[in-house]
This record gives structure tokens, C-alpha cells and sequence, in this order.
């Protein structure tokens, strides 16, 4: 299956969930059974040779490929969460959005210095969540920490979302108002 | 692995979210590569035979073993999802819970009447939820509808949650005191 193939899967939805947002739905992708396959023989690839321990999941949509990953490399799988959502002690990043703050979170002892670390969403837009996931796994002082998400919007207006040195891929890169 | 040591994986905390529930805390059996191995594994062995064309992950914990199981058993992957998050039309279930209501949400279009379809959530304990999600699923007319849990409080206080001719499986079945 091409590229172009997985985009012609994804249903773009204009303003949502607020006006002006391109939405880039990745459940038409997820229902179908080869784009399926295809993104987690892609995603394999793209990690099968990196020692990878444990793959961190952003909530919600990351958790599905992110799960699928994680049992392919037979590595662990870690949800970072939303606030209130994750039942015992965990750490917490705080990061800013359009309007406010909002923040992620793993449980304590869900990674150890001995881990190799993919953290995986599913897009990357203005990368607030994504980054914010990055600094949260760096508290816990991982070996290494790569990062990975399925669609990067590339001409989405950006801060530093992780240092230049950190290994970043994506699956299909395009312009958001293609 | 024995049934077991997947039970001792589980972190078992008292009085979350609200008093008097021992939440059953999956994320401790996520993280251990090999408990998820095995998690993925039995229920491979459990439903490699049926046919199944769609699994429908009931957000948020469900999309982990949900997802998984799709891509080993070639089927596409559709998320069950608390309101407001699905970007496009929908199909709506409303469920009733100990104080007010709640609701489960399909995509439209998500699940057509030749799919075979399994729906798993991560635990079934009054059967609210995953009740909702049966009869979601059931709104589209798929072919034939099989459910799953990873855990079965099997003392939990339970309404019908689905027709008893419906096939319902649970890789772990415990008491919510044990």
C-alpha cells in the first residue's frame, strides 16, 4: 500500500473541534484492516532493531497503535494520560494550549533508567501534547527516548517541541489543508 | 504464564475513583511486556476462528488489547467513544449510571452489516458500559456480535447486561475483594 493510498484513508473534518481546525480523522484509517496493517508493518520497521522496552502510548488515539507496537517489538505498553484519569502515584507535565493549561500523565515506576523509550500519537500538530510527552518520559531518565507519531502536519505553526537531537518519525507527512 | 501470575500483576487500589470500588488497575499488567504477550495470546487463541472482521475497543483502556487483536486477526479497528469526541456522524447509545446518565458513540458507516464483529473493553463490572456497547453495536446489524473483557468481577451487583445467547468471554475472572 502507497502513501498516497493511507491519505486517501484519512477524513479530513473542517472545524473541528473548534472553528479553523483542519480535524484529521485517523478512525477511517483504523477501520480499514490493510491501512491497519499497513501503518503497524510500517511503524515495525521504522523500530524493530532499536531495543525498544517500552512504547508510551499518548491518550487516546495513541493508544491503538501505539498497544500494537508494543506487543510487535515485545516491549511494554505505558498510557500517558489525561489529568484524573491514572489510579495511583504518577508523575504530571503541565503545559500551556491556545487558552490555559492542560497536562499529561504516567504512573510512577511504569519506566526505569533501564528503558528504551518510543513515545507514539497519532499526529503531530502544534506539538504541545507530544512535547510535553517527551519532557514527562525524560523524568524518569530513560536510556534513550525516541518519538514517533503517524501524521505530521508540517506547515503547522510550531514552538521547540523536543531537542533537534531526539530521533523523530512520522508515517505520512502533509500540509494540513491538503 | 499462568492465570495467576496475570492476577498478581494487577494493582488492586482501594476506593478509586469514588469510595468502596477496588479499582482494578490494568496499567501494572500493560507495562510487563510479558504479561501483555500473554494477554494478546489468549485472546488470539480465543477468537482466530471466528471470522472477525471488526473488534470495537471501548475507550479508553479497551483500544489497548482492542487494537492489538485487530491487526492479529486482520480486522479493522473501530473506537467506542465517550460523547463529543468523535469528529464526524454518529450513532448513539445512552446508558443509565448510579447518579445520571452516560453515553457510548460509533462512528456512522464504522460497522456494515457483514462484519463479524467482537467488542472488548478492559473490564466488565456493573456491565454499564459494555451493556451500551452491545446494543450500539447492535444498531448497525452486523452479522454477529461476540464480547469480551480482560477482567470478570464475578460478584459485582450485574443487570442484563447482553442477551444470554450472546457469547461472552473474560480472560480473568475474579471476586472484586480478592
Amino acid at each position: 500500500m502507497t502513501t498516497e493510498q493511507l491519505i486517501s484513508h484519512i477524513r479530513v473534518i473542517p472545524d473541528f473541534p473548534i472553528k479553523g481546525i483542519m480535524f484529521q480523522d485517523v478512525t477511517t484509517l483504523f477501520k480499514d484492516a490493510e491501512c491497519l496493517q499497513e501503518l503497524s508493518d510500517r511503524l515495525y520497521e521504522l523500530y524493530k532493531d532499536k531495543g525498544i522496552t517500552k512504547v508510551v502510548g499518548i491518550e487516546s488515539r495513541g493508544f491503538v497503535l501505539g498497544a500494537i507496537l508494543a506487543t510487535r517489538l515485545g516491549a511494554g505498553f505505558v498510557p500517558a494520560r489525561k489529568p484524573g484519569k491514572l489510579p495511583a502515584d504518577k508523575v504530571v507535565e503541565v503545559y500551556s494550549k491556545e487558552y490555559g493549561t492542560d497536562s499529561v500523565e504516567i504512573h510512577t515506576g511504569a519506566i526505569s533508567e533501564n528503558d528504551v523509550v518510543l513515545v507514539h500519537d497519532d499526529l503531530l500538530a502544534t506539538g504541545g501534547s507530544i512535547g510535553a510527552a517527551y519532557r514527562l518520559v525524560s523524568k524518569f531518565n530513560p536510556s534513550k527516548v525516541y518519538m514517533n507519531c503517524i501524521i505530521d502536519l508540517t506547515d503547522c505553526p510550531r514552538r521547540e517541541v523536543f531537542p533537534k537531537d531526539v530521533e523523530f518519525t512520522s508515517i505520512i507527512a502533509i500540509k494540513e489543508h491538503e
